[in-house]
C-alpha cells in the first residue's frame, strides 16, 4: 500500500465522500463542481455515459442528471490511496450507486471509482475521474440516462 | 471538511460502528444503550417508526425489535464529521439496512444516519439520532414494524 | 474499541481492501496469496465453502472460482480492530459479497468477515480467516460453488 500522511488520506477520502454527498443532493450542481479542478476530466464513457469536459461540462451534465431523477444513493467502500507523490495522488473506491428516475425507472449500478487528485490552494481537487464496472450494466441504466 | 482531531474521528468512526453491530446482534439491548447518553433522544421518525427518550425508550423499542426479527444487517459507508467543538461533534453515515422478520417479511433501507455526539468520563456518546432516506422506504418496513 | 497505533490501524484496513481487490481481480490468485501467511488457515466452512489450508489451499480454491465466475465485487464496511496486541490483531469487517458466474447465476452474499493477523517482516498479514452470515443465504451460492 502506498504511503500518504494522515492528514492527506483523511482529505482525500473526505472528498470522496463530499462527491458522493453532492450527487445525491439532487441539486447541488456546485458542491459536485468544488471536488473537482476547473478543467477536470470527468469521464463516465466507461460505463456508457458522457465523458464531459471541466465544471462547465460538470454542470451540463449534472443540470441534466438532476431533472430527470427523483432520488440517488452513492454508497462508497474499499478506499484506498493507489499512488501518492506530494501534491499528487491516485484514489479508487468501489461504489454501489441507485437511482430512481422520474418516470420510475430504477437502476443500480456496482463499479469502481478512479480519482487522480491535485493539492491545491483550496485543498484537494479531482483533476481526473473515470469509472468501470464491477458487476454487468443492467439495461436500465441505458433506459435511464439516454432516454 | 470539518477538522477533528485524529483520536476523536476514530473514536466517533469506532462508535457508529458499535451502534451497527450492536443492532446486528440480534439480542444485545445494552451494547445499544452504550453508544447514547442516558437522556439521548432516538428518533427514527424520518422513516416512520418511533421515536423514544433515553435508555428506558431503547430498551423497550429494542425488546420489540428483537422479539420480531430473526436477522439484521446494517452497512455504514460514507462516514463525514459534520462538525465539530472539542466535546461535542456532528456525524453523518450512509446506511443500508437490512431486516428479515420472523414472519418472513424482508425489508432494506437506504437512508442515511445523523449523530450529535459529546464526550463523556466513559468516551464519545450520541445524544441525538435521526435517520432520514435515500432511496423510497418499500412498503415491507411497515409491514414488519406495524403490524 | 480496542487501542491500536494509527498506522497498524491504517495497515490492517488496508490489508482488507487489499484482499478485497485480489478476489475481485478476477485472475491475481497470488495476490490473495500475498494477504496471507504461508500457513494461514482460510475457512469459509461458516458459510458452506471449503476450509483449505495455506498459499497452496487457497491457489487451489481459487484457481477453481476464477474459472467458474465471470464477475465478483466484495464490499467490505464496518471495519473495526476488535484485538490488538503488538504484533497480533483481530479485525473485524461487514461484506456484501456478489458473483456473477460463467453458467449465469447470481448470487448476493451478506456477512462477515474476521480475521486474526500478524506482524511479519512484510508487513500484517492474516494468518486465520473465517466468515459467517449477517442474512440468510441464498440458495444460489450452493447452486454456483458445489455444482
Amino acid at each position: 500500500m502506498t504511503t500518504c500522511p494522515i492528514e492527506d488520506r483523511f482529505a482525500l477520502e473526505d472528498l470522496t465522500v463530499a462527491y458522493a454527498h453532492a450527487l445525491d443532493s439532487m441539486s447541488d450542481v456546485e458542491a459536485i463542481c468544488a471536488c473537482f479542478t476547473p478543467d477536470a476530466v470527468y469521464d463516465l464513457s466507461g460505463i456508457g455515459m458522457p465523458k464531459v469536459d471541466g465544471h462547465a461540462g460538470i454542470r451540463e451534465l449534472f443540470t441534466g442528471v438532476f431533472a430527470a431523477m427523483r432520488h440517488q444513493a452513492h454508497y462508497l467502500s474499499n478506499f484506498a490511496v493507489t499512488a501518492y507523490a506530494g501534491d499528487n495522488a491516485s484514489v479508487r473506491t468501489y461504489v454501489t450507486g441507485m437511482g430512481l428516475s422520474k418516470d420510475g425507472t430504477q437502476v443500480t449500478v456496482n463499479g469502481r471509482y478512479y480519482f487522480d487528485a491535485v493539492r491545491t490552494p483550496d485543498g484537494w481537487k479531482f483533476a481526473n475521474y473515470h469509472m468501470d464496472f464491477l458487476m454487468p450494466l443492467p439495461g436500465s441504466l441505458d433506459t435511464i440516462h439516454n432516454s
